[in-house]
């Protein structure tokens, strides 16, 4: 029997000693030069864009436990897109790596069962087959557990959004409600989440997505969470720092992972320009993960994997 | 130039004379006996869930003003079934309906950008090309901000998800942060969303989903809301009757557009139950959803349209 998420992700973060996680947002203008789609058609940007990121999972699948591919720069191509994001998937488990489908999906009833099995489901005809997705909790607790129900019969993850990193955040995740911020509200729900679905690991498979742009909340957070494995993107180009991370940590160094998307993927752009890495993107790649992962060692207490 | 969303809605529900609207929620087991697909592949499936909505398109074209795939009963099915999709929504385009893509989407900068240009772009290139999308705003108003920017720009309409129909709805929706319920203050922010996106038809592109399980509701959100159309799903099998919906129009039946899902697209079952129409399902669609409008016309004020 397949182990739940949370312990094979922490499986895998001690095994790579590191909890960055690349997020794949592959934008067409942003591709390298040679990998430029050769017309506008839809067909032709996907083509790029997938063969850029099986470039991006193969650097990365030795150095890191899991990827985050972005849902919405493959719906943005279409059909042809979903295809793309369909085959990386595949790809990525392939490769080893865990697979994050950041999709921020929710709904009600019979329609949230239907994006829990659409994304998390197993088997010959699983629709996408990632191991885990990113879940918006508008919606409710009630909405939430059609999810969570896919999490305990498919040892699936969940990352709920309690805090996002953007200043809008501020507009109805931090009102005040009974003394208790909405966030904290919602936190104090994943939390009980986590505990029902707490792994050998000590932490649960259905985690939280906390914004890194927010640091000062990050240890209220923790406290609030014990057992939730905290999602933290905005590291690298949305500005957080290693140091602003660091909270998110249990002191062994486990109990959150870190994402970089295009700090690391399009590290090749700053690379180029400082002409380390020439025209060889893939090697810029694996120098932006393995800079991106020796900040986090240094900073916080992933030092300690 | 293409008229703006909130104007060719208005447009259409003068000339459909019905608010209407036929939501695509097209579960496989649920499919006509004749459509059942012939194996369990997802490719097999999609086909068959295309054809099952084609013929609801071909049916409802006359009658209503627009209809609203449910985009997780597509994702359920992989890349052919987003595939199904992209062919539907065209389909139902070319037979003059508007298309409300039912995604709920949300993310924050760029992402949110991409699903906005995913799902409202237009053009030889559009990835989907709908005329509306429904989007949650857990994220803040920053984050609404790239869709709005794309009603602007496109003609688009947007649907946010101030007030929704299941029991869980309450958890962060309705908490009381300085005096005002959350969904309140999500339908002041839609409000201004709408007035700054207003037509002619003196409503915005920019509409808000109210669910109709919460009818005593509806008069304090159409006195928020006076320049948001409002989308009201939950009529039919999810339990809200016509007189439930009769708050959310104006005093001319318009305002808002009501949305049956199953009542309709699986009206056949119940007609076959009752011997009413035999094995002919188009038939019976066609039926149920004249029953519908019928019910809308006799308990609520779209009976002046």
């Amino acid at each position: 029997m397949q182990l739940g998420f949370a312990d094979r992700l922490v499986a895998a973060i001690l095994a790579k000693r590191t909890p960055l996680v690349v997020g794949l947002d592959p934008r067409v203008v942003q591709l390298p030069e040679g990998l430029q789609p050769t017309d506008r058609s839809l067909q032709t940007q996907a083509a790029a864009v997938e063969v850029f990121c099986r470039g991006v999972i193969d650097v990365v699948a030795p150095l890191v436990p899991a990827v985050k591919p972005q849902v919405a720069f493959f719906e943005l191509l279409g059909p042809a897109g979903m295809t793309a994001l369909h085959n990386l998937i595949g790809h990525a488990r392939e490769k080893g790596l865990l697979v994050i489908a950041d999709g921020k999906r929710g709904d009600i009833g019979s329609t949230a069962e239907g994006y829990a099995e659409a994304w998390l489901g197993r088997g010959d005809q699983a629709a996408w087959g990632a191991d885990a997705l990113t879940v918006n909790p508008w919606l409710g607790r009630d909405a939430l557990e059609p999810f969570v129900r896919c999490v305990e019969l498919e040892q699936a993850g969940l990352f709920v959004l309690v805090r996002t990193s953007n200043p809008g955040s501020r507009d109805y995740q931090a009102p005040l409600a009974d003394g208790l911020a909405m966030f904290e509200r919602v936190a104090r729900d994943v939390e009980a989440l986590a505990e029902r679905t707490t792994g050998a690991c000590g932490y649960g498979s259905v985690g939280a997505v906390v914004g890194a742009t927010w640091p000062q909340e990050l240890s209220r957070l923790r406290e609030l969470m014990p057992s939730t494995i905290f999602l933290v993107p905005g590291f690298g180009a949305q500005g957080g720092s290693a140091a602003d991370v660091a909270q998110a940590f249990d002191s062994d160094g486990l109990g959150a992972i870190v994402n970089s998307s295009r700090g690391v993927i399009f590290g090749w752009e700053a690379a180029a320009r400082r002409h380390l890495a020439g025209r060889d993107w893939q090697k810029a790649v694996e120098l932006a993960a393995e800079d991106a992962i020796a900040q986090l060692r240094a900073d916080t207490a992933a030092g300690k994997l």
